[in-house]
């Protein structure tokens, strides 16, 4: 008994953040109200407030599974030594965000990156939801970090770099790639690794002074 | 007397476009009146609409300078051969775009990063915005695809990857390098340079398959 009430608490929690996640995807976290979110997961205002006590718990339930999910994805790689290369790890982490992701979606296009886009946005007013994700990608930062110790220490990667300045401009590609999949439609995570891989081979003499 | 009066014109353009741009930093496009833009500036009603007509063309116009010059700037590199390396390449014209708008902030930090934030997110309920994005960004992919495929010819990038993906994933890096600085502030260029210029440096012949 305990126990098929778990799966069904967990399975109704599911589809509240996954209602959410579309609404706010399609009209930002501002524009959408609770009264939005009760119409998407067509639920009643008891069954919701029973999970969440408003937008800000739900969004940062949000926020906090994808990065929670991205940094244990990148620390489960980190202790393989060496670790896989930058290009088969960005691909393989991101595929596997996306694909758990997949079925929702807005206007036929999938919600993820759209909702993405409307987090940073609402962050740029909202100081507590800017907190949560700092932390969040500070988490995902320091794990990616480690990931780039591990390569200078496999003689993989030149050493001379920071391995924070490594973890941000790898992220930094992650976040891009998001903006032109909601501002120009899906592309596949191929793009993204074929990208990474070519600029793995680059030689540059003249710039490595 | 007609030479005083285009420096004039086009100085009261400038000064236009940037309190736009300052307004739309802040608040967001949607959110921004043209009431708003005008306390900014401290002009007239008529003063403004002798150079555009609203919003829409203010957003557009200010779209199409950045993209403009991130275009030209990258159609530049591309007649160096080779062009110089994309850690180089990259760093030099963030800078150049950075440098030329630092004088523009919000709450005390630069308004350019929070500017392109609020502008993607806009592009999601504007299809005439989304049209004009797109084909700025377009531009500038020939224009990187170009400088890939001069890499590839001067043997300093593998050739079995498309110039286009390469382009897709340097635009990438940048675009999240601005989500970055919006979110947790300014960070030197440098840092995006450094880290380009060590994933460069990766070795990784089991990935090279």
């Amino acid at each position: 008994m305990a126990r098929v009430s778990q799966a069904h608490l967990d399975a109704r929690r599911r589809q509240i953040l996954d209602g959410a996640s579309v609404c706010f995807a399609r009209n930002g976290f501002h524009a959408t109200s609770m009264q939005d979110v009760l119409k998407e997961v067509d639920l009643s205002a008891g069954a919701v407030y029973r999970y969440f006590s408003g937008k800000e718990e739900l969004i940062a339930a949000i926020v906090g599974e994808v990065l929670g999910e991205v940094r244990e994805s990148f620390e489960e790689e980190s202790r393989h030594i060496p670790p896989p290369a930058p290009d088969i790890l960005v691909s393989s982490v991101l595929g596997r965000v996306h694909a758990s992701r997949e079925a929702l979606t807005v206007d036929g296009q999938p919600a993820f990156p759209r909702l993405v886009i409307q987090v940073w946005t609402e962050t740029l007013r909202n100081p507590e939801l800017a907190a949560i994700l700092s932390e969040g990608y500070g988490g995902v930062r320091e794990a990616w970090a480690r990931i780039v110790v591990a390569y200078q220490e496999a003689g993989m990667m030149r050493s001379d770099v920071s391995p924070d300045h490594v973890a941000r401009t790898m992220i930094a590609t992650v976040q891009g790639f998001l903006v032109q999949q909601s501002l120009f439609g899906p592309a596949p995570v191929e793009v993204l690794r074929d990208g990474l891989r070519a600029l793995m081979s680059v030689s540059a003499p003249l710039s490595g002074a």
